[in-house]
């Protein structure tokens, strides 16, 4: 293990050596390593897929399901999406240098703030190996030097698409070590990274709930880790339903693997006899699993061609990250609230009403990162919000809320212009 | 200690029942909660300074120093200005509920961002009594609910002000249970709030680095800490040696025992025959001790009335709230940056020069909290920056770096409208 801490101290202290000229890099650098990088994606087609292959073959054999399988696999089209999407932040503002909140104190001083990165950005993250591209390109986009640790599943993905990040970087003039990938899986390593207050100023854990919480317990410098949805959908008694059905099906079917799929369908009692079997006959052509409780089921038992189950205690709460759903009718907006502050994540939470303030009472009392009305929580995403790509998605309150784009990567220092001012 | 730990953890949970009600608070009721505290400050200030005499006499018989005595002790005028403080906080615009970032995508989303109070926030802080209101006051402004807990030598004092603030707040609508107060100064107390990582949202230690660097290091919450200050002033070769002077006495005398005084003065080789012994004899009339380096010695050795030691190495890097100064000759306004990289504390940076490439180059390359040009660190201070009050300057980059005021105990959630889009 010695030797795996030592090489790990080494790439942490490089990365912090970087991170300080990465800070006066210029937008044509960093835009030109991106460039660069979404080139290299597509030159180097073949041997990042065959990498993948390796990877995809021993998670096949280790039995791995087919919805991990399929976020580790990547394809031609995957890749090329990929650096498209590089290309995309390449196209972003420069977050870095902005000068904001500048004001003239009656002193004369000029008082402002001026946006800086943060400096080292350390990142754990398991299976999916985009998470690589995207992680990387964001922090250097932001002036950010970066280390890296996948996880063990996807090694040989990952590290093909690192050397990818790194050759292209480093070609474009971006500074030699500020690209550090962790080839060593041993998780001893993931605690020695966690005790690196003095080289990460930012550790990012993507992965699923054990990840998160390890890091956040552990961890002695700051994180910004989310990506845990536990998503409701509320139907108000006054729903169109239409766009209630409409809604329930995207946010639960269009992608059911993902953080701000639905979990959870709450169902005023007023228009559940007629909301909840619209869904439902929807749902069923995707094949969603809906766990009811009493009254649901009592709506829905005599329908044909559902997958109804009584739901358990167990399945508020949930995240299913399937085509799975648990499904309560409420006896008001009161009843929905409640049941979203308790057992909801903080991540993304929608009404579905065409009451005004069923509506404004539903987006100013939810407590969650994204709060929507007549809209899918499938939004939730850095992308879609119009922040270029992301670094995941924040269910904390310090720093950042909801997607984390370039601006949420990095910090500000205050600058003073003066004139010979002192203080009375 | 098992009733103390019953006892911290109750006073935990109504803090966060508290919260839930805090964030909905209209700014009247919040404002009167504040116009009752300055009232009552005064009004109840026999009590106040009684439970204050308190803590002085036995802080006197303990032999606490003349420095830590004054930060303890409260009198009719500094509780005046304290009440005035208050009034100022009130006058400020309230941070919750502001609206912005908002926009139209092109699926006719409304997105944007509303400003919410953070929760429950934690202080450890030491000694001053008034950082009790200081934070109490910017805490109830900016809708969270706070659990104070205050150093064993300011117990009484800090005990009769969170009794005026907690009465003067309920009396104006705020929330009973908002405000909490840890009468227990058991240290062990301690250890187990930085465990509240269920209650406690952020924690804010506020006192000497031994303090501030266990609640970094153990706190299972979010930490804003700062406040150690090594600040520096570079006289760079071109400097205006009346400005140079007038900035460094003051920076240095105006008030020696807080974060944002000078503690090293580096000037260039160019200036310092000139300037070195101007500076000096500015201070020595305060009686400033200065620990010099061999070239800084040997320009200040002849002249008379200096208190003049050779620096050692430890004096590079060391915060002194008090009136001594290290002093450095540098040959360029790179060794000026290079030690400031090595030695400061990232809080408060200064340069004093007439060459605009130079104070270009430092505001650009210093990575601190200030940065600033021709002018004295002391600025850097919440109500000098017109944030009202302030609960501390952070040194960290994440979440909000310098000054910490009412925005900065905020944090937002994404608003979105929608007319039943679903994501493609």
């Amino acid at each position: 293990m010695k030797s795996g801490v030592e090489e790990l101290e080494t790439k942490g202290k490089a990365a912090k050596v970087a991170s300080h000229h990465m800070a006066y890099l210029s937008t044509e650098v960093k835009n030109k390593a991106l460039h660069n990088i979404s080139d290299d994606l597509l030159l180097k087609k073949s041997e990042i897929l065959a990498a993948n292959q390796v990877d995809y073959k021993e998670a096949e054999v280790s039995g791995m399901s087919a919805a991990m399988l399929d976020r580790l696999m990547l394809t031609s089209e995957r890749l090329e999406a990929i650096a498209g999407d590089v290309l995309a932040v390449a196209a972003l503002p420069d977050p870095v240098g902005e000068i904001f909140d500048m004001r003239t104190l009656a002193n004369g001083l000029q008082v402002g703030k001026k946006r800086v990165p943060l400096g080292v950005i350390g990142t754990i993250y398991e299976s999916r190996p985009n998470v690589t591209i995207d992680i990387s390109v964001l922090c250097l986009k932001s002036g950010n030097a970066i280390i890296l640790r996948g996880g063990k599943e996807s090694v040989h993905s990952n590290s093909a698409l690192a050397r990818v990040v790194q050759e292209a970087a480093y070609r474009a003039g971006v500074p030699e070590g500020a690209v550090q990938f962790i080839e060593n899986t041993d998780r001893a390593l993931v605690d020695h990274m966690l005790k690196m207050g003095n080289i990460i100023d930012l550790l990012i854990p993507r992965g699923g709930a054990g990840l998160i919480n390890f890091v956040r317990e552990n961890a002695c410098m700051p994180v910004v880790a989310g990506g845990i949805g536990v998503c409701h959908t509320y139907v108000d008694r006054s729903a169109d339903i239409d766009k209630a059905v409409a809604i329930a099906y995207n946010a639960k079917v269009q992608r059911p693997t993902v953080c701000n799929a639905l979990d959870t369908l709450l169902v005023h009692a007023d228009i559940a006899p007629r909301c909840l079997p619209a869904v439902a006959a929807e749902w069923a052509k995707a094949g969603v699993e809906m766990h009811c409780d009493e009254k649901a089921l009592s709506i829905l038992k005599s329908k044909p061609g559902l997958k109804v189950v009584p739901a358990t205690n167990e399945d508020w709460g949930k995240e299913f990250l399937a085509l799975v759903a648990a499904v309560r009718v409420v006896d008001s907006l009161d009843e929905a609230l409640a049941h979203i502050e308790r057992y909801g994540s903080g991540h993304s939470e929608a009404i579905i009403t065409e009451e005004y303030n069923a509506a404004m009472r539903f987006l100013n009392e939810v407590d969650a990162a994204c709060v929507y009305v007549n809209a899918s929580t499938r939004f939730t995403d850095g992308g879609q919000f119009g922040l270029g790509a992301e670094v995941g998605i924040s269910t904390q309150k310090i720093h950042a809320r909801g997607p984390l784009g370039l601006k949420e990567l990095t910090s500000y220092k205050w600058i003073i212009f003066g004139s010979g001012q002192v203080r009375p």
